[in-house]
């Protein structure tokens, strides 16, 4: 070939993968075709259960070059299926309850397909036309889900172009940094001279307050992106005022007022006051009311991180737990955990529908004033269309179906409690209250020494545990027929020492009491294997300090 | 039936959406199907060309109550198709040539629905497997295409759980935020008894460095997120400082300078210097080789905004026009722009692989010290695995034929400019640098009028052309054939004055001559209507004062 006729050439194949779909009978359509006939049996064929080590698939991904010849499509799915779905987690499996990610609704794949081949960005309304007004739908949804006003406020508020009832984000940190954002803007907005914090930046906003700094408090069991926005937001971390919990990982209100009253002799003020409705570890409520009470007090913004927990609001049965939720200024609700979204979804919503305007932002291209353009309020920039699957969801599976899914997850996690405290050699550590628990293997002779071991020998042996717990976790992960994740929490009944436990997540409906009976079968066996005997005779030994390896006694 | 029957039979219901695939010959399965068939088709034959108005729209999204009962997937669907996409913007369509959305590669729809159906969450291995080595070996081939590592660099840190080279993101916009928080956490690190900004605050790091504020300098042309940055991370809009530029849009380095020197006197020390590697509006690149040396000076960071020009190193041709971006400490690139990968990822890379140890955090359930859980370095939490689209991209069309995109579209910029110049009553704005460029239609008597026209004079014919500007890109959007987007420019020939003008970018491999030509001639036609030649009128009266609309004259 000439250069110009293999420019041509070049060119052609160029304009083929724009132009000419995969054929059926391709890798890549083949596979195509069987996720859409039958996604759990693809998933369950393709992904290995026997896990690699995370070295060894690295191997696979270790080329830093960019390949300079193009791959055929065929060759590249080949490896796709063969190295990474292969290699990745089975989330959907419903016998993983360590994680916040479930299995998904069938009809989300799809409509995921028609969002992605619609490409459109929800940055402003050129780009994304219908699904503007769409994604405004979305956020009232929700606002009404949490803060039920009545018909004329959301006819006034839905579609003004003046107001916003919330923004959708990638995910609850973003939508948490976005209320918190909010709420230093609001606090330190334009005021005399000062010309507000978004224009003259944070030392201004100090000096114009007169105080030192701004401080967020919440619980020891806040979500580690509150510790981010801090950071991000120039409050500091220190300024995360991480406030101690009861016996049931909910706020402790005199340990609260102890913080806010030790912060005024600080001369630093409070910005925001954060109460979790359904903690990541615990899956506990803090006590909204008394919250919204005391934000109300202090005169801070009161924000509720219901990520995970919010979607209790569609259950009339549980609602009750989340009570207060509607005082607050800004709610956080991740659609990718309970609204069975593909991963990427989350939102924030304001009661107030004027408070967004404190981090409004315009551009002379795109979002200019006046305009419906939802990019004028978010932090993210360009952004794909993924309200519309929580519209379908909401659309398909409706209050009701949600409620079922709320309902069925919260009695699953009683059940398993239940089993837990039934058998003798595991120790329930956190009751659940929505559908979250924690858990460890103790076996009942170490129980029962525990109650009555002095703090040193108790420290000696929740350590051991701590060990049994990391390797009975790691072990049942990497066999790969069931996982449950593990995380440290401090135990009030244990005084000040952090235990290492088991966490379950109960929110596949898929997922049977069957399947609970045999994970926790699998973890009484995976404890008979060698070197956890050894660590159980170890502890053995903590009793008897003859046989003490420490040998002080000796 | 009796309750306890209902109740069984609302859980069969639910456990069928999650077990029972779409059959083919459902509403979904067909919509599902056509898209596979034939997207361009799907695309050309449901979305409506014709615009409705946004307030029509609305009347489909208004509901704000989440439907009590579950609704059909079949009826659903209809509803999506008819209302949804229907009036969704058709941003793959080869004449749409205002916005930076392209055409997608098909083999991106099934790569999706994969990634989709995974449901990976990459903040962590135990949620991701194969999805994290993959990510980091994207963020590797983006970093060696902008640094040109050696192999031994990029075998030692591509792994490396205590090192990062970069972060991947939904977007630009996260991706600026990202470098920029990185910056101002390193120049304000733990020094002596200051614990660092991340600690300790905005207020105390100011106090620590001993000036007033920290500014982040860029040109006029700099993207909007810049503004956001400043504002979230706490140095304030005011403290990002807007360089003029020179008549090609790139930043003027004698006002640079200046700006520099003022900074110094009021104690405000800059924190990062930005440099833009295809302007938004424009396309064009700054003098990144200029921009490093005044950086190194001046002791700051240098970022590199290239989420639109990045791309342009794949060209042995045009690559020379970013010299200078491998001295950059971080760069900002969009795979959802010229890497054809579907909204919502964007990527910072950091030529240093502990620079983004400033920003690390960790959680006792996930983000442990020493794991290589991704999620520890970037500012989102959950995220989907989108990086496996850029990997994909990256593999099947190869470095070479990112080429030929790359060149494809800066020849059609300039055909497009020549066809402008050739034009009469066209005005080209703004010359391609990359495969942006701007113009207006402006009627050849005018043109020669402006030459002599005094300020005045120039300020209402300018006036006037904005107004046809406006409507004309109004007219052609809602007319559904073609779209060119507008954006207001100050431009040097024209002094201080504002103009709006037309944007075109040139991305999308389809734009074929013909179509360029079409677009133009259709703005011709639009031109002739009523409201547009009443325009023209009042501008002929303008050089016509005997019969000046003002009145001033008479």
């Amino acid at each position: 070939m000439t250069p110009r006729e293999l420019a041509k050439a070049n060119l052609e194949n160029l304009y083929r993968i724009f132009t000419v779909p995969e054929a059926p009978d391709s890798t890549l359509g083949r596979v195509d075709q069987a996720i859409t006939d039958n996604v759990t049996g693809f998933l369950q064929e393709h992904i290995v259960a026997l896990e690699h080590s995370l070295e060894d698939i690295e191997e696979d991904f270790d080329d830093p070059c960019i390949p300079e010849e193009p791959t055929f499509v065929s060759e590249y799915s080949a490896f796709v299926k063969e190295k990474l779905v292969a290699q990745s987690v089975h989330t959907a499996a419903p016998g993983f309850i360590g994680h916040m990610t479930s299995a998904l609704p069938y009809f989300m794949l799809p409509l995921s397909r028609i969002m992605t081949a619609l490409n459109q960005n929800l940055v402003k309304v050129e780009t994304s036309k219908a699904f503007t007004p769409m994604e405004r739908q979305v956020l009232a949804m929700l606002h009404r889900l949490v803060y039920e006003q009545d018909d004329s406020f959301y006819r006034k508020y839905i579609h003004d172009s003046e107001h916003a009832l919330g923004a959708f984000c990638s995910g609850g940190t973003i939508a948490n940094v976005t209320a918190l954002w909010t709420a230093r803007n609001k606090l330190c907005g334009p005021d005399g001279e000062f010309r507000g914090i978004a224009r003259e930046g944070m030392g201004a906003a100090l000096r114009h307050l007169g105080c030192e700094g701004l401080a967020v408090l919440v619980s020891r069991r806040g979500h580690y992106s509150l510790g981010k926005a801090a950071d991000l937001l120039g409050l500091g971390r220190d300024n995360l005022v991480l406030v101690d919990t009861d016996d049931r990982n909910r706020i402790d209100l005199d340990a609260l007022q102890r913080k806010i009253d030790q912060l005024q002799g600080e001369k630093i003020r409070p910005l925001a006051l954060v109460g979790i409705a359904g903690t990541t570890e615990t899956g506990n409520v803090d006590p909204l009311e008394a919250l919204a009470d005391i934000a109300a007090e202090v005169g801070c913004h009161f924000h509720v991180d219901a990520a995970w927990g919010g979607p209790t609001l569609f259950s009339d049965k549980n609602r009750h737990l989340l009570q207060g939720i509607e005082r607050a200024d800004s709610v956080t609700l991740d659609a990718h955990k309970q609204l069975y979204v593909p991963m990427g979804a989350g939102m924030v919503v304001f009661k107030d529908p004027a408070a967004l305007a404190a981090i409004e932002h315009h551009a002379a291209y795109i979002l200019r004033h006046g305009s419906k353009d939802l990019g004028s309020h978010t932090l993210e920039g360009s952004r794909p269309g993924k309200s519309m699957l929580v519209h379908a969801g909401l659309s398909i599976i409706g209050r009701k179906g949600y409620e079922l899914l709320i309902d069925l997850g919260i009695a699953r996690a009683r059940q398993m409690a239940e089993k837990i405290k039934g058998h003798p050699d595991f120790e329930l550590i956190t009751e659940p209250e929505l559908n979250i628990l924690t858990y460890r293997y103790n076996p009942s002779w170490v129980q029962t020494a525990l109650e009555t071991a002095d703090a040193d020998q108790a420290e000696r042996i929740n350590r051991l545990l701590d060990q049994i717990t990391r390797l009975v976790q790691k072990v049942q992960r990497e066999t790969g027929k069931s996982f449950v994740s593990r995380t440290r929490l401090r135990v009030p009944r244990y005084g000040v020492t952090v235990l290492t436990v088991f966490r379950v997540v109960l929110a596949n409906p898929l997922t049977t009491d069957e399947i609970l009976d045999a994970v926790l079968q699998e973890q009484l066996a995976i404890v008979e294997r060698d070197e956890i005997r050894q660590l159980i005779q170890e502890l053995n030994e903590t009793f008897n300090p003859f046989h003490g390896k420490n040998g002080e006694c000796c």
